[in-house]
């Protein structure tokens, strides 16, 4: 047996440094030799910019630290391969790295533009009659990947929105004695409204949860959405209004760019876009002489690792794990998916399936999940998003802030 | 013994609502016959609109609960009394409505605006031989209370701000593989940096903490900070920056009407000012061709009852309970204050202070806890912060989500 390198691509989540200390719990436990973390992905692999993760792990309690860590702990990166026909140099030459280090088992964690990198390298692999065996560990908040019931990462986002969201609609209803007042929460999602829709996760008894909410799966239209304000404005003193980024109308004209005057021209002198927020902003105010409060829930949405979702931890860790064991099985070219045979009370199993029916595909919220005026959700999403944000991994605390297992850290640093 | 009332006021805080619970836990002990609630602050009572917590709490264990609840329990308001003289009707038909309510005690749950609502009350109770007595609880994220060494809710916002910063680090750090990536933190604080100064909590053996710091006490000089960011950029990969929103120049221009040619044009008719956050983005991408991403705390920083402070929830709870205690046992005109005669071990005190020396006064950071440049805090200042934010006060889960006590759940409908 050889050695094991992963590496951590695309945006980070709360748990994808879960699934890193899944993949090295099970090579400890195959008694791989060397476990090689590349440091900024698939990039600093092709610098031969190696982590020996030696040198930060002395046992595997180190683990339960790391699962505790938000962000990419080997640091990511957004480079795509470039195709194989005329780059067979880069390719001859990675591979040439991996038997240098005697690589033979090759993961990598990230969405369905990092698969892209799994597919290349297993296609490569395959032509040249190369032993190396490369899996995908998927890993987005957007929960965008094809097949897979959902994606490692989506859990704790859609527990971190649908909890800010809900003391949000309690703070923004604390003032609500007198005039409306409006609060209008921008979400991540360009093309996709997973994680906005899971704001409707705050109604409850407790709560009305969101007034209105779009997703870029239904075109807006100004019109109801002025009509829909005004009957809100006439009803209730608190109202919430939570839009995925990537909302546009029905020609295709992005949301964020109607208030495309008000734009900042940024460092390259392209106009800068203040966000979808700003031109709902913009609209109620001219509309009805009422200035909302616009929210991006910005950063915190992908590395709120203090209010993870256990579900989602365990789930990151043990696709981490089975990716692992299954390159070492003998198996390449595959990602880990997920499949949920029930979700009450709920079943997760996990399956190697082929990276070509993955890879560059992406999964939008189906049109039945998003009511007919295409301004909610339905029951049936509100089911399927449920169990994903069940239980809290809380963090080590010290000094009453949580404590993370960074590159800062190198072991023989402190020992 | 007559009955107790108890407003909320201003802007909430993540714990204001532990101590409502406090309160009215001392009103059961004593055998407080009615406990009414403000609806809506001192606004509410002068419409007589009263909240009978009887409807809401069937026994002491909903305390626990509301002790879990963002924002204001009762609502806020942000109206502050006109003063006595020309105003005796408005009095006379508040101190009526005592009679008739049978108020004997009246607590006021705010920051130092609201705290001029106990001291006109108290003035004109005295004034006029009225027996009823008046008690402020202290309460504001923003810790600009004079004579008390802190204020309930400025711990929890202190961890809530420290923790997602260091989140935030761990994130950006996770792309610094490249170009210099610039993150904005903008924070609440017209005037005090002491929420600004807490984001330095996240400095530590696993983190960096923000690499620049700007509150409002210093006078914020445009070279100077485009020498710094300059300096940073050749040396660092991943900078972040944490500034109030108050930053000023020497001559008092904020830092966000700088950017003010880039300004919405509100409901009114006024530039809506983006934020200081901008205003630097701008200065960045002009000087150095890098766009930095801002992120804006925004309501979350006073609403994240999720990551609460125990010390402070338990403090805040202290408060409201000794606040009821102190107005029981026939003083008024007085404010709860904590006293801290020592902080390792940490020990607090509560004493009941003349409201005459606390309304209206803002306390600002102490120059000498920010570093002679002025962009950064002292251990001093770490010191005296560190003790408010230790440990956790998980919220209730259900279904994944904190649970919360809201005026939606009258236990009439529920039992």
């Amino acid at each position: 047996m050889g050695n094991v390198v992963i590496g951590q691509s695309g945006g980070p989540t709360a748990v994808i440094n879960a699934s890193l200390a899944g993949a090295i719990r099970c090579a400890m436990d195959k008694g791989i030799k060397k476990i090689f973390g590349m440091h900024h992905g698939i990039d600093g692999f092709i610098k031969h910019d190696l982590i020996d993760m030696d040198e930060y792990l002395v046992d595997v309690n180190d683990l339960s630290l790391l699962k505790r860590t938000p962000a990419a702990f080997l640091g990511s990166c957004r480079y795509k391969l470039p195709k194989i026909e005329g780059n067979e140099d880069l390719y001859e030459s990675m591979f040439e790295y991996m038997d240098e280090m005697d690589i033979e088992y090759f993961l990598y964690n990230g969405g369905n533009d990092s698969m892209d990198t799994i597919l290349k390298l297993s296609e490569y692999a395959e032509r040249t009659g190369r032993n190396q065996k490369f899996v995908g560990i998927p890993k987005t908040i957007d929960n965008d990947l094809a097949i897979t019931d959902h994606t490692p990462g989506y859990g704790s986002a859609a527990k971190f929105i649908g909890t800010c969201v809900k003391e949000m609609i309690c703070d923004n209803e604390s003032f609500a004695g007198k005039d409306p007042r409006i609060v209008i929460v921008e979400i991540m999602g360009r093309n996709a409204g997973w994680l906005t829709a899971a704001s409707a996760l705050a109604r409850d008894t407790d709560c009305t949860g969101p007034d209105l909410i779009y997703l870029p799966e239904v075109n807006f239209n100004i019109e109801d959405f002025l009509a829909r304000m005004d009957k809100l404005i006439k009803t209730k003193k608190s109202i919430v209004v939570c839009v995925s980024e990537g909302i546009h109308l029905a020609d295709g004209t992005l949301v964020c760019e109607l208030a495309n005057e008000n734009a900042l021209v940024d460092a390259f002198g392209h106009k800068h876009l203040s966000g979808c927020g700003y031109s709902l902003f913009r609209l109620v105010a001219d509309n009805f002489g009422i200035n909302p409060r616009v929210v991006d829930l910005s950063l915190l949405q992908r590395c709120a690792t203090h209010l993870a979702s256990r579900t989602d931890v365990e789930e990151a860790y043990s696709a981490g794990y089975i990716a692992c064991e299954t390159a070492i099985s003998g198996e390449s070219a595959k990602m880990i998916t997920l499949r949920v045979p029930r979700r009450v009370p709920y079943n997760c199993f996990y399956e190697a399936t082929n990276i070509a029916d993955i890879a560059n595909i992406e999964k939008k919220m189906p049109r039945s999940w998003i009511t007919k005026d295409g301004t909610n959700v339905t029951e049936d999403f509100i089911k399927y998003v449920s169990p994903l944000v069940i239980g809290t991994l809380p963090p080590y605390y010290v000094g009453g802030l949580p404590r993370h297992m960074t590159l800062r850290n190198k072991r023989k640093e402190i020992y």
